[in-house]
């Protein structure tokens, strides 16, 4: 065992570990879903996930309880009584035909974090939380990161009606469906007193790692992300029976819509912004039928908070021209707005220094996808770790790939990182 | 009663009992299947709406039974014997949340026919028959008019397998869970010498006759259908992750196609070109993911049938061009292409002079629409005698809307025109 600058200890984690429990959470899917893996938001199967994670934990002799935002926590007591929490975690739900790592690898890497420690028998000043959050994919709800929002008390009881999936379920009533009282949602709202500092290892969900071949990364910036929605009402008519010059066909204006948002993300200004419609549905979506209805989901990323604002209302704005022009009938709704955030130098250096510590190559770099981190920022200081992404960074997809060997480095850089941050924070 | 020039009989039809029957056959749609009427092709529902019919025209004293192909028809005999048929009829499968006239007004038109004549003691030479066609709509597997292409013979049991409906049923599966028996589909053809002529009443779906003022339509052209479908295989992954000049997304490729389209549609060269994108279908479809898979079914229509095909053609052209700029898989399949169809004069003039002899206004009109009609035109000769539609000819809509008026006015031009053919017609 490697002496550490900090706190004299390291741990070894190893590849096949981190396989088995990867996979154990793969085989949670909804069936006949498709390729990958389906465990959406606020569903049973998210629920199960958790179960295996509270199983896994009490086994190895944590105190395990889920709060009443649906959100896992299993505490791994400090020898100093009465000083907050260095936490670490992340997400076990799903978008739909999601691939095996997003979220999971982060929950991995806890859990063997704390089976590692028991292990070896590390003891710790702080108590040690490890975390898994409930839904953190926007896919179902248009919002992401609700069970850290909720934490973090930016999402409250009064919002719960406000977000409804494609069959009309709220979220109100999802949470209920999952054995979650949405009446009391506001009591897992995290006291700051609580909390001494957060890290989340996560797949970069990116390219930036692999192709440079530079090892791990460290964030600096999470992306903020503006999401709205865009209902577009034409006129639904026969394909056939209907000249060119009397339709009012709601799909070429989301076309045009779709088109622009591309191409004002991709211009010289918009470096480093990121303009997806992800998602568009189509009413009455027949072949002799000329659309109706369309309805675009928007999803607009920067790590620059003005640039963001703007290019969303720039979006909305030319939307509604085309809209207009065409005599289409235009409405939209905000669905989540939250800024990038800047990392705080503290967790950075704890997180850089235990790289440097057990020889590990690591960059610094931002996150273009949103994190439950960004959300718990709010209550402590929060830290970002990457694992390489292959397959050009894909994510959100069932190629979504990374290597057994980067997530066991990435578990020893963040067990590390949690033991430098117990010995160098002050709060003791 | 008036005196006819051709066989001296008229009948009255009644508006409240069209607006009957058309309520009774709106009542038969999938329960929450959202707004309209739901009513697919070779579904129990649609079975149900042609027992309604069986049941009705049995009630009239009328022969009836449905072929192999799942059309059901109803004969009243004629005083000569061994004369060929004069039939009538429509379709009552629907679109997707359709409305309650497009189809359903030629089945109820060739009902109160035959419940007149009974009621009247009208006689004919010829035996009348009144058909109810299977699975008109292309909207569930593609392909538009499939009973009566089979009574056609222009689709055989060999290509039952090749048509598939959204949820991958193949059109011979759903005919045998209809109560179809796929393999003896070929008996269902019909045989030239047992048909003198057919008259199909149907919507107009369009607004030239409610624009223009000019009461019924007489039809001298039915448009040709090319439809196709195009998948475009682009790479999901995660829309804050992805910069944008690393993208391959389907969604932005398949934008530029549906634009395409109508632009092409829409320029001098196309006046009486009608292309449309009515059905568009994204994967994974979720607002945090680059659409990895799109979708598109077009459908080209036109009176010229080089026009047609050369139309598709370059749509298709263009499309690929549009892929293969963007990195994006294409792949192409032809589902249906069916020629533009000149009616024949001797109909017509028969439905001509019906008008004229009842005083009803009407006017020479194109079809955009496809109907059965055109595909019995390879059987015999046939007319196609349109009503109104108000609310700007929208069709395949819940506002799709013809007054029981309008129909009741078509219902008696249509019992005049088959006394006038039977009178007229040299086959006797």
């Amino acid at each position: 065992m490697k002496r550490t600058a900090a706190s004299g200890t390291t741990v070894t984690a190893t590849p096949a570990t981190v396989t088995a429990l990867i996979d154990e959470f793969a085989a949670l899917s909804e069936p006949r879903s498709g390729p990958g893996v389906t465990r959406l938001a606020y569903t049973p199967l998210e629920r199960r996930a958790h179960d295996v994670f509270t199983e896994r934990m009490r086994a190895a002799g944590l105190r395990v309880w889920t709060d009443a935002a649906g959100n896992t926590i299993a505490e791994r007591q400090g020898t100093v009584a009465g000083l907050p929490a260095i936490g670490t975690g992340s997400h076990l739900d799903s978008v739909p035909n999601a691939g095996t790592f997003d979220g999971v690898a982060g929950v991995v890497a806890a859990m063997e974090v704390a089976r590692l420690f028991t292990e070896n028998a590390v003891t710790h000043r702080h108590p040690l939380r490890f975390v898994v959050f409930a839904a953190e994919e926007g896919a179902r709800f248009g919002q992401a990161c609700t069970g850290s929002r909720i934490a973090a008390g930016l999402t409250t009881a009064a919002d719960l009606d406000r977000f409804t999936d494609a069959e009309g379920t709220t979220l109100r009533e999802a949470m209920r469906g999952s054995g979650i009282d949405p009446d009391r949602v506001d009591e897992a709202t995290w006291m700051r007193a609580e909390w001494a500092a957060f890290v989340e290892l996560h797949i970069e969900q990116g390219s930036v790692l692999d192709s440079s071949g530079t090892g791990l990364g460290v964030v600096d910036v999470i992306s903020g992300s503006t999401r709205f929605r865009v209902d577009l009402h034409g006129r639904a008519a026969h394909s056939g029976g209907t000249p060119m010059e009397l339709r009012i066909d709601a799909l070429t204006a989301a076309a045009e819509i779709v088109l622009i948002a591309e191409e004002l993300a991709s211009d010289d200004e918009h470096d480093g912004t990121r303009v997806t419609v992800g998602r568009l549905d189509v009413e009455p979506n027949s072949i002799t039928t000329i659309p109706g209805d369309c309805r675009l989901y928007v999803d607009v990323r920067d790590v620059d908070p003005a640039r963001q604002r703007a290019t969303a209302d720039e979006v909305l704005a030319r939307a509604r021209t085309v809209a207009d022009r065409r005599g289409v009938g235009f409405r939209s709704d905000m669905l989540a707005d939250a800024s990038p955030v800047a990392l705080p130098q503290l967790v950075r250096d704890a997180m850089a220094a235990a790289c440097d510590q057990l020889d590990r190559r690591y960059r610094i770099l931002p996150s273009g996808a949103s994190h439950d981190s960004q959300m718990i920022s709010r209550v402590c200081p929060v830290g970002m770790l990457f694992v390489p992404s292959l397959n050009h960074g894909v994510s959100h997809s069932p190629d979504e790939l990374s290597t057994a060997e980067d997530i066991t480095s990435g578990i020893e850089v963040l067990a590390a990182t949690l033991l430098s941050l117990d010995t160098g924070l002050q709060t003791g």
